[in-house]
């Protein structure tokens, strides 16, 4: 299992990792199997979405800010930011991109994104890359 | 990895593919493993939740048109579909279910759905059957 | 594949059980693979979020409520628990979590929670636990 750095600027935001996971499964000659990504944050999550349009990215965090806006009265997480925690679970902590002839197998619109919620941070996220077992 | 064709008659619709996928895994011979259903679309998604009432698909699509209407005064997207975008990024574009016996191992009222968001349209889907290894 | 009960005593509620799930691993000796978390029911859920503070599992129940309301005048389901459906299928039917010298691999604060929508009942969960191939 690798551990990548990934490094916010913002206190919300998504950043496209589709092409270091990538370069670590080139690195790794692994043909076929599944790439799992992991963020072991709770105020973090990774998605897939379209990486054609930034604009897409900009609807999405500004309907999620809208669908969890950070202040709440019956708010009692001392930290302020149970927004980002709620997010982190409506979007989901990990994903897991089936690999086939050494690409990850994502549609032509697709990108891997680390989701910010509660940035700038720097963040950890963690990639297992594993090979089909060989045909009996 | 099979690639399976799925057609949407709404603009929003659930697809129950349970059975298409059941056939799959019976043609396959697999006993015990991993079922993985990856929709390698952005405004769609797949889901598992129940298959027994109707209804039920109902309110899920009407609750999710609630909580992503289709227009907002802040969408930048010109497509116009970013509230689709949202939709699949809150499903999850993959769902992945244990084989046992030959059988998903599903709960008693559980399907797996393919979820049309912006439709209609002619969509793939993409299932990759994974057996365990035999045990040492 | 391993079957857990699960006892909630409120409506709605997130229940630890990342203690159980690591116990079982433990009894299993697998030192590297992979843990899936499988709930078979279409008005539950399990995610992984802060295990420090209990006012961030207060808070995200608040959130929920407050995204997937109890009552819309739209619902058709007669069982009237439609809202529950939503919240499966926003957080998920089950979790997947990397296994590293025979622990769960989270992050410092995260932990697995069953996600109770409709209760108090008692409910299945599902444990898969895959070792990893041995390299070859």
């Amino acid at each position: 299992m690798e551990t990548m750095t990934v490094k916010s600027t913002a206190h919300a935001e998504l950043i496209d990792v589709t092409d270091r996971i990538q370069t670590l499964l080139g690195d790794s000659g692994i043909a076929s199997g599944l790439a799992m990504i992991h963020v072991p944050h709770t105020t973090a999550a990774v998605t897939i979405n379209e990486n054609a349009d930034p604009t897409v990215v900009h609807d999405i965090l500004a309907d999620l800010e809208r669908v969890a806006p950070w202040r709440q009265s019956y708010y009692r997480h001392a930290e302020g930011n149970s927004a980002a925690h709620l997010k982190s679970s409506m979007i989901g902590c990990w994903q897991t991109v089936p690999i086939e002839k050494g690409r990850l197998v994502l549609g032509t619109w697709q990108g891997i994104y680390f989701c910010e919620f509660d940035g700038p941070r720097t963040r950890r996220m963690l990639v297992k890359l594993i090979a089909d077992a060989p045909e009996g």
